[in-house]
């Protein structure tokens, strides 16, 4: 374990060193409540093995976790049960991440929630700008 | 194809009939710029089979989506250069969808701009209605 992961609060409710409300949990995956939700039912989905963030994450990993995500957003929407679901993943400190262990948010979504879409359409600018950055994305 | 296919904007953008401007296309995926951006950079992650939203994408598809999400959120660090990213799926009404073919967001993040956090902190209640939620995720 490396001196990041040996500070990570994830990696301690992985351990049970500090406490969580687990959904579930499996060889790769570790499932457990948002302590601080912004719907009800708001759960992460983390990878047991330490990794910083998407940048890090491998495959393997990424695919258990995604596929975590999208069992526990199905059950959001027959048990609890919720209109809709989010998932989102932030990465890097401008993105919101608090917490350097990947993590995937899934946010049950409700029909009077009053959550507002996080972007604001029309930001991202005019057709060169959109030109320009398809550009530079395609490397 | 189905009818819902058929009617499909993603559907007729990844046939040609309908323009984008394309970053990337392998047999599995499509990737596009978001023709309304959020952020300079937006990119949507699609796969090629028509899906409705993240209830109805099989393993495969949902595997090499985010795996291509993976890799344009990397680029859109290293090459825009962003200083974040957020990956975000809509699935349903409820939570922002608005095309009903499976995408993944790709959004890239700037220190300086002024997106808000989508969920509000503590909606989803104390300790008891996250308990109760966590029982009815655990199916």
């Amino acid at each position: 374990m490396n001196a990041e992961a040996a500070d990570c609060i994830f990696c301690k409710i992985i351990a049970g060193e500090i406490p969580s409300t687990k959904v579930s949990e499996d060889e790769d995956t570790y499932v457990f409540m948002d302590i601080n939700p912004g719907t009800r039912g708001h759960a992460l989905v983390i990878p047991k093995r330490h990794t910083t963030d998407l940048t890090t994450i491998g495959p393997a990993d990424l695919t258990s976790v995604v596929l975590k995500a999208q069992e526990i957003a199905k059950r959001a929407l027959s048990s609890l049960p919720a209109d809709g679901v989010n998932l989102i993943n932030c990465c890097g400190a401008a993105a919101w991440q608090t917490v350097f262990h990947f993590h995937l948010h899934v946010v049950p979504r409700y029909a009077e929630d009053g959550l507002a879409v996080p972007w604001k359409p029309g930001q991202g600018g005019d057709a060169e700008v959109i030109a320009a950055a398809a550009e530079a994305l395609r490397g």
